[in-house]
C-alpha cells in the first residue's frame, strides 16, 4: 500500500497557461514564431546597478546565512523608501525581507489562519493567494467581481460576505489581471469594514510603481494594523531573484520571525545585497523610464484590443496587464487561446486561471513586450478574427 | 477586536540560540572576544568557481522566473551527479530544485499530510522539522532516540510508535546535531518497515558528502518511493544562495510542481546558474579538501571535550557537530551555555533547540571554525572547568 496525495492537493490548481507556454515552445522548436502576451513578468533585464551591486557582494565569498526577517541594511532601506515615497514613517522592526511576495504571503497567512478559517478574495484575482489558503487548511472565500466596481471588492460585499468563521480579506491594487486600482477612499473604507468586523486587511502591493498616469497610495498610511506584501519582482525588475517584503503590524511581528526561521532560516543572501541598490536614485530614474514605456504601452494596446471587439470596461491604471471580455468574439476563451496559439502564433491566458467568475468569457493580455511586438500580435490577432 | 494569532504560532518556537547569538554580538560589539561554536553553517567561502559562474550569469541581466522545478540543466546535472557518485540512475524528472532543503520539505510534506496525519521524527532532531509538520496541521510524533542506537530510530521502534494516523518517518542521515549515520542495512530495515506499514520514508541528506572515514549510501537506492532532501547548503558551501533539491517517488511530481508553482513561482535563478559549476571536477576537489579538513577538527574536537569529561557516546561520522551529555559537568545545559557565554566567551547550542528528550543534559558544538580558533575555545572550556 502506498501512502495517499494529501486532500489539499484535489483543490491546488496548477496554472493553466503553464500548458499554454508548454505548446508554444513546442511550436517555437519546429520553427514557428509565437508572440507571447501571456507572460506576467517585464521584459527589461535586471538594472545594471542592481547587477553590479550583486556581482560586487558575491565576488567577496562571503554568502552565508542572514538573520532571518533580512539583513538590517536592507530592512532600512525599505523604510527610507516609505519615507520618500509615500511620505510615512514604517519603522524597519516591522519590516520582514522574504523570498518574493510569495515568501510574504505564507507568512502572513501562516501566522493567521486556523484551520476552517476564511479568507475572502476577489474573482478574478492571482490564482496562488486561494491556493496558499488551501495549504495552511483554510477556506478560500471568493467575492465575486465586476467592471461596475473596477474588478475590487466594496466594503459592503465584504460585510455582506462575512461569517464567524472569516480571518480577514486580501485585495491587491493594482491588482491582477485587470489593472484597476483601489482609491484611498475605497481602501479606508475596507480597512475601516474589516477592522470594525474583528478582521485583518492584507494589500498585495507588488505593482505599485507600474502605476499610469496616478500614484499609488499604500495602504500603510492608513493604519498599523494592515499587512503590507511587495516585491522586488515587478516595478524593480528583480523577478528572478526572488525577493519581495511584508510589513505587518507591530504586534505579529515576533511570530512572524519565528516562522521565516523554522520555514527559510533567510532569504537569497545575494538577492538582498543586490537590492540595496534598487533604491539608488538612478536605479529609480531607469524603473521610472521603463514605467513610461509600459504606459505607452497600455495606451497602444487598450484602444487596439477593444477595435477589435474585446469589451475593457474598467479602466486598467497599473501593472501590466488588460483583462478583456472575450464573448463578443468567442464563447469560450479557453478555446480560443487554444486556437490563437495554433493558428496565429499569439499566446494569451485565459479567464480559467483567474478564478470561477464567468473564466470562460475572459482573456488577459499581458504588455511585457516590446512595442514593435505588440503590434504584431495585435495584427496576428485582427488577421485572425478576419478584420 | 484584533484579529488572533493561529493557533500553531502557540507551538512554534523560535530558535533558542539565536537569543544566545544576539548576545554574543552584543558582548563582541562592546569588545568581548566569542569563539563561535554555535554556527550551523560552514565558514568556508563560496567555492570561486560557483562564484564565477553566478557572476558571468548575472552579467547578462536575463534574471528572470525559471520552471516551478529549476532550470533542465541543473535537474540533470544533478541527476548525473546521482550516477558519478553513488552510481545509481535517477531520472531529471523525479528532481525538484527547491529553495533550500527547506522548500524541498514544504514541499515533500505539503503534498504528504493531510490535517490530523502524523510524522514520525527522532528527538534530538532538527527543530524546524516538526514545525514544518504542524505549519501544514500535521502532528510530529518524537521518538525518543539515544547513543544505544547511535541516536537513530529503529525499524521496531517506528512500528510501534505507528498508529492509523501515521503517514510517514523523516530520518536524516548524517543527523544534526548528532553527526550519526544510518548504516545501508538499518535504512533498508526502515523503509522496507514503513513501506509494510503504507506510509512514507522521507531521508534528509543534507550532510551528505561531509562524512569521515566512510561514504553515505543514498536511500535512493534502496527504493522508487523514498523522497529524499538534499542541499547545495552545506558540502557544497552555497548557505545563503538558497538552494537545495527533493528527489521524490515518480507518482508525485505532478503535485509537487502544482504546489511549487503555486507557493514559490520558482527557485532563485542566479543560485540555479551558480549550482551547475557546483559539480565540476576543479569545484569537486576543493570541497573533498574542506572534507578533510572538517575531519581533522572532528579529530580534535572529540578527544578534547571527552577529556574534558562531556559524554559522547555515539560516534559522530558527519556533519559538523558534536552533541554532547554535559550532565557530568553541569545539571543544566542551558545554563552552562548562558555562563558560557558570559563568563568564558564561548558560544555553544543548548539541547533545548533540538526536542524535548532530555535537552537539559546535552549540548551542540559545531566545528564550523578553523582549528586555531577551535584549540582557543577548548583552552577556554577547559579554563572555566578549572582543568
Amino acid at each position: 500500500m502506498k501512502p495517499s496525495a494529501a486532500r489539499r492537493m484535489a483543490d491546488i490548481a496548477p496554472f493553466h497557461v503553464m500548458e499554454l507556454l508548454t505548446r508554444a515552445r513546442q511550436l517555437e522548436a519546429e520553427g514557428r514564431s509565437i508572440i507571447h502576451m501571456e507572460v506576467g513578468e517585464p521584459d527589461f533585464p535586471t538594472p545594471p546597478q542592481v547587477i553590479e551591486a550583486a556581482s560586487d557582494f558575491i565576488r567577496g565569498g562571503q554568502v552565508f546565512y542572514t538573520p532571518a526577517l533580512g539583513i538590517p541594511a536592507l530592512r532600512e532601506a525599505i523604510a527610507r523608501f516609505y519615507a520618500d515615497r509615500y511620505g510615512i514613517d514604517i519603522s524597519p522592526e516591522r519590516i520582514a525581507v522574504t523570498a518574493g511576495a510569495s515568501g510574504a504571503l505564507l507568512l502572513a497567512l501562516g501566522v493567521l489562519l486556523d484551520p476552517g478559517d476564511e479568507l475572502l478574495l476577489p474573482d478574478p484575482g492571482y490564482p496562488c493567494n486561494r491556493h496558499f489558503v488551501r495549504m495552511l487548511e483554510g477556506v478560500p472565500r471568493s467575492l465575486a467581481v465586476g467592471p461596475e466596481t473596477g474588478y475590487q471588492p466594496t466594503a459592503e460585499q465584504a460585510a455582506q460576505h462575512w461569517t464567524a468563521r472569516s480571518k480577514g480579506l486580501l485585495v491587491a491594487s493594482p491588482a491582477n489581471p485587470t489593472g484597476t486600482m483601489i482609491s484611498p477612499g475605497a481602501m479606508a473604507g475596507l480597512a475601516a469594514c474589516v477592522t470594525e468586523l474583528g478582521g485583518a486587511l492584507l494589500v498585495d502591493e507588488i505593482y505599485h510603481g507600474l502605476t499610469y498616469g496616478c500614484d499609488a497610495i499604500t495602504a500603510l498610511s492608513l493604519s498599523d494594523e494592515i499587512f503590507v506584501i511587495n516585491s522586488f519582482s515587478k516595478y524593480f525588475g528583480m523577478t528572478g531573484w526572488r525577493l519581495g517584503w511584508l510589513v505587518a503590524p507591530p504586534r505579529h511581528i515576533r511570530d512572524i520571525e519565528k516562522l521565516a526561521q523554522n520555514l527559510f532560516i533567510s532569504p537569497s543572501t545575494p538577492a538582498q545585497h543586490a537590492a540595496l541598490a534598487a533604491f539608488r536614485p538612478d536605479t529609480i530614474d531607469l524603473l521610472e523610464a521603463r514605467r513610461t514605456e509600459f504606459l505607452a504601452r497600455r495606451d497602444f494596446l487598450l484602444p487596439a484590443l477593444r477595435h477589435l471587439g474585446f469589451r475593457i470596461a474598467a479602466e486598467p491604471r497599473g501593472a501590466f496587464y488588460l483583462y478583456a471580455d472575450s464573448s463578443p468574439i468567442a464563447p469560450d476563451s479557453d478555446a480560443l487561446a487554444r486556437e490563437l496559439i495554433e493558428q496565429a502564433g499569439l499566446a494569451i491566458t485565459p479567464g480559467l486561471d483567474f478564478g470561477e467568475n464567468a473564466p470562460q468569457r475572459h482573456v488577459r493580455f499581458a504588455y511585457t513586450i516590446a512595442r514593435d511586438k505588440l503590434e504584431e500580435g495585435v495584427a496576428r490577432l485582427a488577421r485572425h478574427l478576419g478584420r
